[in-house]
């Protein structure tokens, strides 16, 4: 499944893409005065394969697991929390529900390891090689199954970034102090311990990064598999995707490490707070929409950047030309 | 009029903002996560003196008028693109139509001077005082007649960029090379006389700072003046006012230097590549919200910021407290 959902990706359309340069060059406003905007809209015009691009239909899906790697005194707040936010999330509580609700976009939870959960990574690997495989093929199932134009990733897992630090300092050949931060909020010396504990798990591990399933497999989590699994499947089945912070970008990084192919669909939603995102996102060779100092993870940030899209969108698509509207154009 | 409209500024209220704070503080998501979202909630909590803050109900407006100073061949555009802009504001082909749209926000656009325009100020004042004054009050008026709970405010006016750039020199105590950029996109020959016009302006008026009125008289323009009217009406009548760009954020600079109290109203869109926008938001102490890279103004930034405020917003209202979701606070 992971292999056919991998040769079913396609290569944006290039044609479409230089007919969408060209409409963005002809619409009454001078040349690139829409930024990133502009970017934003030839992309999704070629992955969509159209010059009148849309993601009215839009699902945030949060994958949740717990890490065993929580044992390690990682985390601000205890492990018990991820099943607890699921609980929430289901009851429409957490900041996800609202702002998925603001943006208009279905929001749909996963379970894909709440309770039964990683291995303790510091001590042996997070899961097999077939569990990764298995939690990878959950995402690409259900990014297929969805009947939507874009899907935002999210995640929750008490315990989450520092998985996605071991995953960043291998992905980009970084020291784990570079790329390991604060996560919900720990203190000087919790950080410090974070850091060796990633250290310590690279060292018993050495995973490597041309071998991104057996990485996922020593030092993963069974949502950034999932997330994973959900940009394949977005990108096989034709849909942009949108993601968040620091770990669903771990899980995107580990896509296009599996399938080089999925990065033309992916949007990258904020940059947060966490060290090792930015360098996940130079890695991926992704700008990314906003920079507000989030860091709280569960697609918030794939749902803030939705109506920074719909707006690139709506102004390509309903804009007039020069010509259609009697503007001059530059003297 | 404008006198009176200063004088009915309310202060936020300190009150609503602990409570806002406090609520924050008690909301399922660890502290300080939302980033950026965080502060504007609580801002705009404050201005409202709510704990149920909401921009449902907003406008952009969208104020256009000539400026002599196009004569001295600043910009990339003939003088007339002013007026055929704002035909294609009516007809909703401009990109603030299709962003407006997309925002849920009324578009309400206002001729200040089409046609009619200031004078040249490379050579004599742009306007009188009265002038000036009477266009700030055109601003406070429509401002003030709104039934809306946010303001965007944004402009159209070919040269517009050299008259901010003048104004922005004078506010912020900086040369005018350093504050002035290239608009609409000149090239390198264009924008060295685009300094040397805003250098002889300033030479020939010597306008000082703590003379806004007068300042605006020398070397402003009539839309500028209408939105500093706007920022001051939004403030008095207990709007928020999003501002737009660099030339929006000058007449916001105007409001603030004849009226401190406008300040804590005002919420930046967004940072544009203009030179001079980062150093007028400073000196306003605003963050923008947006860094994507726009050059185009009517308002742009404005709409697009208004999803995010929006979230911000549904974030605090909707979320549920650790209390009530029965989510364990921090270890």
């Amino acid at each position: 499944m992971l292999a056919a959902a991998i040769a079913a990706i396609r290569a944006p359309d290039d044609q479409i893409a230089r007919a969408a340069a060209a409409r963005q060059a002809s619409l009454t406003k001078p040349p690139g005065s829409l930024g990133r905007l502009e970017a934003i809209a030839e992309q999704v015009c070629a992955a969509q394969r159209t010059l009148a691009p849309s993601l009215a239909r839009r699902a945030i899906v949060v994958f949740a697991a717990d890490h065993g790697v929580a044992d390690e005194g990682v985390s601000a707040y205890p492990r018990a929390v991820t099943a607890q936010m699921v609980a929430n999330f289901h009851a429409g509580g957490a900041a996800i529900c609202a702002l998925a609700r603001a943006a208009r976009a279905e929001l749909v939870v996963v379970d894909v390891g709440v309770g039964a959960g990683t291995a303790n990574f510091a001590r042996e690997p997070a899961m097999t090689e077939g569990g990764a495989r298995a939690a990878i093929e959950r995402g690409i199932g259900i990014a297929c199954a969805l009947e939507v134009d874009a899907i935002g990733v999210g995640e929750m897992g008490i315990g989450n970034t520092t998985a996605a630090s071991a995953l960043a300092s291998v992905l980009c050949d970084a020291p784990p102090a570079h790329v390991t931060g604060r996560g919900t909020g720990i203190d000087d010396a919790q950080h410090a311990h974070k850091v060796a504990v990633v250290e310590r798990a690279l060292a018993l591990h050495r995973p490597r990064r041309d071998d991104p399933l057996g990485l996922l497999a020593a030092v993963g989590g069974l949502e950034i598999a999932a997330i994973a699994g959900a940009c394949i499947g977005g990108a096989s089945s034709g849909k942009l995707v949108v993601i968040d912070g620091f770990i669903s970008t771990a899980g995107a990084a580990i896509a296009v490490a599996l399938a080089p192919a999925v990065q033309p669909y992916l949007i990258a939603a904020h940059r947060s707070v966490e060290p090792g995102h930015a360098l996940l996102l130079a890695r991926l060779g992704l700008v990314p929409v906003l920079d507000l100092g989030l860091r709280l993870g569960e697609g918030t940030g794939a749902a803030l950047a939705l109506p920074i899209v719909d707006g690139a969108l709506a102004a390509f698509r309903e804009m007039a030309t020069f010509a259609d509207a009697g503007v001059e154009d530059r003297a």
